[in-house]
């Protein structure tokens, strides 16, 4: 793990494939991060902010044009805005603005403000500068650690998107001790997921800082970011575009994108809130279920999954309506890898924590529907061995 | 050149950087096609078809809907069309139908159509089989040896696009022979393009076939293109991505470009209708004024642009409001590669035939914008010492 020192701009990277990208963090670094940019030369910045961030830092792009010519966008974080209507917007007001093929889009958010202003850097002129700026645990330690870009089709997640490697990222820490509870444990189940389903060796020191208050010390805080990285890497060292071994990072994402989905709907009836992260947490418990149904997962390894999702305070049972559910994962954007048949759906699932079972040159593995209907009934919660913990 | 024989598939390719596409071609060879896509096993075809050519062809859509499921979008290849609307509306129908990451999208038709297919294959699920069908001169010669995608903004022309490679392009030539003529002549202008700016050992060839009732034997026509794959290969074989020596194939389309957006504009108040390739035809004899203007081409030169152009029946002459011309330059989206002040913009000029001016690593030249106005004088139809020919 790193050691972080204060005040001053430390350095590691993000390496798949043959991209290297620079990854530069530190504590109240926002100065090192403007001589950082100033060496890139940009005749004018893009700011894609989210409003909380900007709230909270009502400076900041006042500050920024003083030394450049700044166009700024300032986002609700919300999947809902992550369409091609907000897409189109940004970059038909980017170019009126005076965008040109030197100017650098700022990512200054999460990871719907990553992912947006991702897309609209990488289609600018076919290609543009992109900074990300994470502001989240999620976006710090997952988001920006991919070069997957991507918006939502009114159908679900991540539907339209392309690859497209940023120019460097830049994580000032102290940006993420101002984040909400919910935004916190969001991120942290990403990095439960990858303690499940790439590096089990970790689990005893995460479960060692885990607490459901989420206090962390800065210290604890960038060996949480460092420890993601490391993950992430392992993963997608040789699979820049998350093809093949990379997929592994999708576990939980079959059924938590349905979930993610059917809960942010425009037109849900459903009034409940919740992030990625939960319901990644939630999907990974469905894929724990199903693991273990197939004769794989033992039940202590199952509890593991409850342990450490309770341990940072994230719900663990959730009501749905199986037919509702299941028709959001027929939309699932991993559809194609595997041909399946009706009733079935590709899924990572593990064969022990930290091995994805194979099939072929893929960590995914068809499931017939019953496995998810018996994994439904488990997450119910009229199964009253498990206690349900609020947001 | 190549040596076609009727009824049998042949193949060739296009080669840049460590990217080689398959490009099949043949007369009357559709059923080889069909042979040839079952190979790459697809799930679903999308079909975007030119309006005119399923006219002619009314029975496309029907015979390969009996092979494999289809979904189809018939559009009017119209530069209005190639925008984010479109693409939004022809992804969300296309997932809705049930394309996976293992259908293909087929682009069949001219540049405009392979341009929006190209953006749709390329950001559905982050990219999925792409192949181009290309019905039109200068979709066969030209567009479809690129791996430049891309849509339009309100501002100009290919504003947001991606670089993505198509698994293959097939051609026709029987489709080739059912072209207006105003569209065969959009394809020849860029031919000229490639005599004047990279091969002008072509031109006494070219000069012998060129007729301005632009009828072709299917030799000829298979020879055009195949002189034009030869051409594109040369530029771009190590520069993929055209941000060098590629950018001598934007000869022309900075004033192009400019001449092609304002008589497609929504609001215009100019009614004549003007093909890219006549647009680009323009384009080229402003660069070839202000080429010789700096001093570098010789009045033979200039002419010899004149007498292409006027070989196969294309305008020589434009009236244009200068104010309003500037207006659209300064949305070019060559903006950037060069810096360059007020009053100032970025062109390919040529040294001499076959040889642009060099800035640097850009074969682009910065130009005070003095020089446009007076090649625009030069293009007016005042000028008496040039006729004006119809479309």
């Amino acid at each position: 793990m790193l050691n972080m020192k204060k005040n001053k701009l430390m350095q590691t990277s993000f390496d798949t494939g043959e991209i290297s990208v620079p990854y530069y963090y530190g504590y109240d670094c926002l100065d090192s991060f403007v001589h950082l940019i100033n060496g890139y030369d940009p005749d004018r910045l893009l700011l894609v902010i989210d409003r909380a961030v900007n709230d909270l830092n009502p400076n900041l792009i006042g500050s920024l044009s003083k030394i450049w010519p700044v166009s700024s966008v300032i986002l609700q974080p919300d999947e809902k805005v992550k369409n091609i209507a907000t897409l189109s917007k940004i970059a038909e007001d980017g170019i009126k603005a005076g965008i040109s093929r030197k100017s650098i889009v700022i990512a200054i958010g999460g990871g719907v403000i990553g992912n947006i202003a991702g897309m609209v850097a990488g289609l600018l002129y076919r290609g543009i500068s992109l900074i990300h700026f994470p502001t989240t645990l999620m976006s710090a330690s997952d988001s920006v650690l991919s070069l997957k870009q991507a918006i939502n089709s009114t159908k679900g997640k991540n539907h339209l998107g392309i690859f497209y490697t940023p120019k460097a990222i830049c994580l000032d820490i102290s940006f993420l001790q101002t984040l909400p509870k919910i935004q916190m444990r969001c991120g942290l189940c990403e990095i439960v997921k990858n303690c499940l389903a790439i590096s089990p060796e970790n689990i005893s020191w995460f479960k060692d800082i885990a607490n459901p208050n989420l206090n962390f010390s800065e210290q604890e805080l960038i060996d949480l970011v460092s420890m993601a990285i490391e993950d992430k890497s392992k993963v997608t060292f040789d699979d820049p575009y998350e093809r093949g071994r990379g997929i592994v990072l999708e576990y939980g994402h079959t059924v938590g994108h349905a979930i993610e989905t059917l809960f942010t709907q425009e037109n849900r009836d459903i009034k409940r809130f919740i992030t990625h992260g939960e319901a990644i947490g939630l999907g990974m418990l469905y894929a724990a279920h199903i693991s273990a149904d197939l004769g794989y997962l033992s039940p202590e390894e199952v509890d593991m999954h409850y342990e450490l999702l309770t341990a940072i305070g994230a719900q663990t049972l959730i009501d749905l309506d199986f037919n509702v559910l299941k028709s959001y994962i027929n939309f699932d954007n991993k559809r194609g890898y595997l041909s399946f048949g009706k009733g079935q759906i590709a899924m990572v699932l593990l064969e022990r924590l930290g091995k994805p079972l194979n099939t072929g040159q893929y960590p995914l593995r068809l499931v017939d529907i019953d496995y998810l209907v018996r994994a439904n009934k488990k997450l119910s919660k009229l199964n009253e061995s498990k206690s349900m913990v609020g947001v």
